[in-house]
């Protein structure tokens, strides 16, 4: 068992912000970005950051294999991206009626992503996913939809984690498979019969918690042809991979395009902003139904995530991620050798998943995260990573040098 | 019937962005901000804005009366919300952890809503109603919710007011009550017999399209009463009216307190942000919740939220828009009276629903906010208009002389 002795509280800006917290916000902190699913002695707060390094408010850095869970592509704080909104912001944001940056953002990510033929733009990864749910039901006037087990596609009631406080009725209608599992879609479609409104399925499954797995070729193309046979929409959760793992559909390098898909994360470098993206034959379906934000139309998130593709096409921002992300899985596996440690490597290489095989208790991973920490890395015991495109290999190197720390430490306790 | 000739499309920015959007964006707009909704040959984007005028892509400028549907109550820009945001985007916004302002916003909040134990933040109105049905069926370990028909508390499945594209699963469990009327709570509490989890109500009547009602506050009392008979959560829908009514409750003034309250737009002077506030009994139950969102924990709204606060409270900008939306309404009713034409006002001072009793067709509302635009002032012919403190009295003074152009033109088509 784990004998390390992780830091004891000290008195600190951190902590006393998390007494003030405890007084007025639930639980201390909600949601993921509460410090407990981090490792043992993680701060709760961060006070700023600049490219790839984060500092928290006890003015400790870290360099950041998070990228706040996904926005950050290009570091925090990307020049060009705070000009774009701080140029918008002299303008304007939030107004009665859209500005022109709509029909910009509309016309380039449809332009990215191939088979996009429009764009609709709200805030949370959540408002993208329940949307397009929305739109498969109205299209197709049937109810179903197949979802696979453990997948996240964000916390409203119908998908949210935990379902306590969501009522059965919000979650009636889904039917789960197993990802990369066909016979398990089958079982899935029997179960929905001729209710089949759309299959939602995420582009690799990055399920929090458990090795990570990448989508296997036939089983993407059997939903695309299963959507094709029943009339039914396929729709794929790019909320947490979009622009990482390609630039344009993370499924266009196996040549399956889905009818929607939903994005938010990296569109905008950490700007607030999501995009429902589909095909032409969905619009009628959409001037019929309602759906809308006060805040879904304001231009300075838009500006900036125009400005955060500019960036990625010049610069071949998820090429240079795809590189440096491999360095680093690389790096993790040698040493992980070097020391002995039994360590799993899963998901892509821009979003890579590490965890400890055959351990239940988190042990392994806590010590790796919180000796990462302590060499000035920020990653997460229970979570993906995220590679983003401003690490420099100087940084890099570091990183390697705090990895490695965490394998010494992991080997230190044995098994 | 309406003989008016509304302006013929020209060649402009609006139609050129229009035609490109068509092509890109479903139905060419969707949502509460497609021009659809307004008047005839209204613009279809703004380009820019400041204090109390917009500014629409083709130079034409607005007195602003709708303040992009709540969110501005400062005016667009205000300078000391603009700074906060920018001197917190200069540390940062989105990071793995949420920032100090967090925990400021909360106390902030906690210290201003007099019932108010602690605050939680998400990003869409819509994000804090459904919380708060998610934390009040947690918390009861019931499922039935009370709502007023015809009442917006956002676009979610659960409460779109467009139900195509939603199961029934998602709009079951809810059982409506007409606003003000006691005895069809009692109905609605009969069909849901037991299970009441919540009753969801909003501090006045605001449906879109109809004339409003104030709460009478035996009814905000029996309401009160009806919760705490039943161990049911009032939850308070404070998203357009928080931060109007007044700087704190909508409902202190009658002395009834919610148990939750769901606020956004005014609180961030346009910058994206949503809050549910509650008491203290409901902790435990959100600690086993899951909830959350990417942009939920980002500073810079908050930042503005809390410039935005500070502001109102130091200038008195609720009693200032107290003051203003009196003496638009008094002038509105008394050049109605001059031009002898039947004209309704109802709702609150600060967000008035002006309407032409009698009519079906929004002929006269069309012609009347038509009129208005040409004269300079943007209002909205079928939704409240909104003050914000930014206007001046010669401001007010331009309001009603173009108010007084769109009487003549309503009393020139006759009935």
């Amino acid at each position: 068992m784990n004998s390390i002795a992780f830091p004891a509280p000290v008195a600190s800006v951190d902590a006393d912000l998390r007494r003030r917290a405890a007084a007025v916000i639930p639980g201390g902190m909600y949601g993921h970005q509460a410090a407990k699913h981090l490792w043992p002695g993680a701060p709760q707060f961060i006070a700023s950051g600049e490219g790839a390094v984060v500092r928290d408010v006890d003015g400790r850095e870290y360099i950041d294999l998070l990228c706040s869970y996904g926005p950050i592509v290009l570091g925090h704080r990307h020049p060009e991206v705070e000009a774009a909104a701080r140029e918008q912001a002299m303008l304007g944001d939030c107004f009665n009626l859209p500005g022109p940056r709509m029909v910009e953002l509309a016309e380039r990510l449809t332009g990215i992503v191939d088979y996009a033929d429009w764009a609709m733009f709200q805030k949370n990864g959540t408002d993208a996913t329940t949307l397009a749910l929305t739109v498969a039901r109205a299209h197709t006037g049937r109810k179903g939809v197949l979802m696979a087990t453990g997948a996240y596609h964000g916390a409203a009631p119908w998908c949210t984690p935990i379902p306590l406080g969501t009522t059965p009725g919000a979650r009636a209608d889904l039917y789960n498979y197993r990802y990369n599992d066909i016979a398990s879609v089958e079982a899935a479609l029997a179960a929905c019969g001729d209710d089949l409104a759309a299959i939602i399925v995420s582009p690799f499954r990055h399920d929090a918690g458990l090795p990570q797995e990448l989508v296997e070729p036939e089983f993407a193309r059997y939903l695309r042809a299963l959507c094709d046979e029943k009339g039914a929409m396929l729709v794929l959760d790019e909320v947490r991979c979009g622009m990482r793992l390609g630039f344009g559909s993370s499924w266009a390098g196996i040549g399956v395009a889905p009818d929607l898909s939903a994005w938010s994360k990296a569109l905008g470098n950490g700007h607030p902003i999501a995009a429902l993206m589909g095909i032409d034959v969905l619009r009628p379906a959409i001037e019929k139904i309602f759906t809308t934000g006060s805040f879904w139309f304001s231009s300075v998130a838009m500006a900036a995530s125009l400005a955060t593709l500019d960036v990625m096409a010049r610069e071949g921002s998820v090429a240079r991620m795809h590189t440096l992300g491999q360095v680093l899985w690389d790096g993790l596996l040698a040493q992980a050798a070097k020391y002995g440690v039994d360590c799993s490597l899963t998901g892509h290489v821009t979003m890579p998943y590490l965890c400890f095989p055959g351990e239940s208790d988190w042990a392994k991973t806590d010590v790796f995260a919180a000796a990462c920490a302590k060499a000035g890395v920020f990653t997460h015991p229970r979570h993906n990573w995220f590679i983003s495109a401003a690490l420099s290999d100087a940084q890099m190197a570091q990183i390697l040098e705090a990895t490695g720390e965490g394998f010494a430490a992991v080997a230190a306790i044995g098994d």
